[in-house]
């Protein structure tokens, strides 16, 4: 059976660190690759500051893949692509296809300013990322993929380059929940972990509401990751309680 | 003036990795240190694994706290006092406040089974933190704070925690916007940022409307802010659109 692929995010923009702005893309991303077979290892979310950006993607292309959302727009806040060709080592210069597609979606040269310019400066040897929402066109180098920061935008991207992505052993996933304190499911649930399949536990506190907890499995065998759910599920029935199943 | 302190965030937690659960500490957590004049500098997200921990505990302990949240449940999945304990290089023994607390809460010592018991392995040295929601404390040592997974129950501990906190600079913010492309006001903006004073570009792409482009300035001095602000939104009317102060 083949491994799963790994994958890391790279969140980049001040305005998920300051609070103002909810990140969503972490969470779409996962669960996108996950239908293709590659689980994410590790998210980061850091500043719109060059050398931030390229440290954090030297920390992450160990990787199998890496995906990089923000920073890919028009304006001096935009400082993604210079800093994947700093950590690549090579030079941004103007792409001529990515000229192409802004001349298209603007209508004429004339209508692309410098600031619309910027968004044609790729790194040397990078391939472009269809964009079917916006202008700027996202980019691939190496395993490092580049997406815009919008989530419309974004999802867009993501969509259109999955297809031609390598995937691993999907992951299934089951779970199981039911009015128990989790400090009562532990000693059932410990041991069922393997080397090939992950248990969760989460509970949900709710003021008023009796403790509930959701154990779930996760692994590439759906025949092992029922079997195990359904070993919860008779714990719960044990110990008094209604499993229902997610 | 103080200088803004700095903060990193680690999140913990597989549930986020695989896009089943939305993450919504890091806007809290930034939100809640933002008013105390804390600046979050990076997130990161990292699975239930022990060494994993470890290694990003090590790689955010620069900063002036770090704040995690995930993984001090009852169950096996809880790895991470035990993780940071050996970031610390102590070790992990019952502490007796947490014991005391444990037993206030379940009734009894008979009450607190192994799995319970576990909520009390704390790392030598660390201060428990009030949960004033469920059993498990929470704990410092060092600059790092160790908070509950659970949005509810890591909100209570935050907000219990942050008047024993030393802040820094408050980092202001205001923002304008309007129906306008981005491309077409970055020129204007470009030089408006400063040293202590940062100008952010938010588009809004919603299909069948009018692009909209938010732009934040953030800075310590409040007057710089406003004047930056005011600056943008005259752009704004010489563009020919109409700004709204958010």
């Amino acid at each position: 059976m083949k491994a799963p692929k790994t994958a890391a995010i790279l969140i980049i923009g001040d305005e998920i660190l300051s609070g103002r702005t909810q990140d969503t893309n972490v969470a779409f991303i996962a669960q996108r690759l996950g239908e293709k077979g590659i689980t994410v290892r590790e998210a980061r979310i850091v500043l719109d500051v060059t050398q931030t950006i390229v440290a954090a993607v030297h920390g992450l292309r160990a990787y199998d893949y890496v995906f990089t959302t923000g920073g890919i727009g028009p304006t001096h806040d935009d400082r993604t692509a210079e800093a994947i060709a700093q950590a690549f080592d090579v030079k941004l210069e103007r792409n001529a296809d990515a000229w192409t597609r802004l001349v298209a979606h603007y209508g004429s040269e004339k209508a692309i300013n410098d600031a619309r310019a910027r968004m044609a400066m790729i790194p040397v040897g990078a391939k472009l990322l269809d964009n079917p929402v916006s202008s700027a066109p996202g980019f691939q180098i190496g395993n490092v993929y580049v997406l815009a920061g919008v989530p419309k935008i974004m999802q867009g991207m993501l969509d259109s380059l999955l297809p031609g992505l390598e995937g691993g052993a999907i992951i299934h996933s089951r779970s199981v929940s039911a009015e128990l304190p989790e400090s009562l499911l532990a000693a059932g649930i410990q041991d069922l972990e393997t080397d090939t399949l992950s248990v969760g536990s989460y509970p949900r506190f709710q003021p008023g509401m009796p403790p509930m907890t959701t154990i779930v499995a996760r692994g590439a065998d759906p025949q092992a990751v029922e079997h195990t759910i359904n070993k919860v599920a008779e714990l719960m029935v044990t110990l008094g309680a209604t499993p229902k199943f997610n």
